[in-house]
């Protein structure tokens, strides 16, 4: 068996960890509920026990090079503590990194989940045969990573690809951040569920305001459910999504000009529903992205940039993520491969 | 002497050639007028004998590096090939790198204006002291280029930086790139232009209408002029213009993270008029600025992420460019001294 790493994927409700060989190989996957209510300790020790029991399993056959982990949250690159994170309560100014370190005598690496996530589609999903690209979430908000070089790209302090914060309407809908008319606010779970709202409120949506009043877990995916079965009022709802998403992804094109962006979280699920706006929106609005496109039918006259495009056969790629929630199993531990 | 390379800033105007010291000091600048009118190859005579009247000048004294040229365009960074440029016209699809090559026998290389004042900031101007920058270039429409690790980012095929076509607004002013709504629209040369019209037109902005038909050379300048004199219709539209600019400028730090952006260019003369408005717009607009600002009063709160960058004491500087016209020149030459 070759070298293999300890991936973990910390998040507020399961407790995943895998032993994954150096060539991407799952080679045992275990998943425990994070008990969070038993407080940080009880966390750690059963993290540590799980790591424990692989890495003495499979030490034998491999050598091992260390564990990585993807937790959400804002986490001090250069400490190591996880600062503040809302599904990780109590974690707050705890020094995770050293504290994991020392129970495992082990080589340990800290990421964000965001991250994690874009490294495992870079390494073994959507985007394992370029070198640069950057993977949206659409989960209740947009999370965002860039990796360039097949590392993922930190910024100046670790806070690069704050993608769902990218403003789109000068006068927009006020974001918890602080600004308005973010892109999340057009353009996740919780824009569906507004727009859903706001559609039940008008007296117009028949179909949405029943289902609203008669599913107990009304929620974006019922929404999603309702369009694919050709509700006119939910099929708006993402249209409306895909052109506010294919306005923020024709910025991102615009300035990254990269080879791959993968949409994955939740919300992707409904791609069929709110990509055709999404690109008709990028085509209109990034040149960049028109000549690029992996399309022969360029639409407009392209001009110099497309023959330079033509010639050198590079396309931008905007595709789904193949991983699900494995992606940030595998970034994880890709971490202590790639030392960094 | 120490190792030399030679710069050259390729415009529609001037043509300029510089012999630079491989630690980045002037040894000698010759400035000619760019003969668009006398062809491609008058130009390429021209260039080269100034490059060779330098080089064998200095070649005794220290190494000769190589040749770096900036110039305004679509380049075709694979063959070396200069496919469309405004104010080189009738260059197009001639290669431009191997011609001057074999006539010099020396190592070309040919690299986007806008991404060699980036270069030149970065090394010799406002960024010299940081790794990664962005430089935005406010002429006639908007410039830009990502510098990452001191080198430039060209994305996957030269393309990105492409600052000016950030959508803005939602149903916005129409753009010749084919979009709508694009950030130059709204904060270039031109934007100002527009406004000032606008204003004439109103018939509620007296000075601007005396100095547009009185003044033959009437301009972004002229309408700074009033503004610094304080004429009021002239001091909105830099206001305008810095909400606009700000707002492109905190979708920029919430998807690069990066330590400076330089802004260059002959509208960044008006600094003192639009920059206030701009810095307003981001710290509103960006909770990565707003946290990372250089000012202790941050205004709002900022929670964890904040403490981050209380600790690591990194700050997200937005400043004006230093090199002025020179920064071409000078990014040009290191561009031989890199090796890329």
């Amino acid at each position: 068996m070759p070298d293999f790493s300890i991936g973990v994927d910390l998040g507020g409700t399961n407790l995943r960890i895998a032993a994954v060989s150096k060539d991407g190989k799952l080679i045992e996957k275990v998943t425990l509920g994070t008990k969070v209510a038993l407080g940080r300790d009880h966390v750690i020790t059963e993290m540590c026990d799980a790591i424990r029991r692989l890495t003495d399993q499979y030490r034998s056959s491999g050598a091992f090079l260390g564990v990585g982990i993807g937790c959400p949250g804002i986490i001090d690159m250069e400490t190591g503590m996880l600062r503040k994170s809302a599904n990780l309560p109590g974690w707050s100014d705890y020094p995770v990194h050293a504290e994991i370190e020392r129970r495992l005598s082990a080589r340990v690496f800290l990421e964000n989940d965001a991250n994690v996530a874009a490294l495992g589609e870079k390494w073994l999903g959507a985007a394992r045969d370029v070198p640069n690209m950057a993977m949206i979430t659409l989960g209740t908000g947009i999370g965002g990573a860039i990796v360039l070089d097949g590392k993922i790209f930190h910024g100046m302090n670790g806070m690069a690809g704050e993608f769902g914060h990218v403003p789109l309407e000068p006068e927009g809908l006020p974001c918890g951040c602080g600004s308005h008319g973010c892109a999340e606010r057009y353009a996740s779970a919780t824009a569906v569920m507004r727009m859903a709202r706001e559609a039940v409120a008008s007296g117009q949506a028949p179909g949405l305001a029943t289902a609203a009043s008669s599913d107990a877990e009304f929620s974006a995916q019922s929404i999603y459910n309702l369009a694919i079965q050709g509700d006119e009022d939910a099929r708006r709802i993402f249209r409306h999504f895909g052109k506010s998403l294919g306005m923020m992804m024709a910025g991102l094109v615009n300035v990254l000009n990269l080879d791959m962006f993968v949409i994955g979280g939740g919300v992707a699920s409904a791609w069929d529903a709110f990509a055709p706006t999404m690109f008709e929106e990028m085509r209109e609005r990034s040149l960049v992205y028109a000549v690029t496109a992996p399309d022969d039918s360029l639409g407009r006259d392209e001009g110099a940039a497309a023959q330079v495009v033509a010639r050198t056969r590079r396309k931008t790629i905007v595709t789904r993520a193949l991983l699900g929630s494995d992606a940030g199993l595998y970034g994880a531990a890709r971490l202590p491969a790639q030392g960094s």
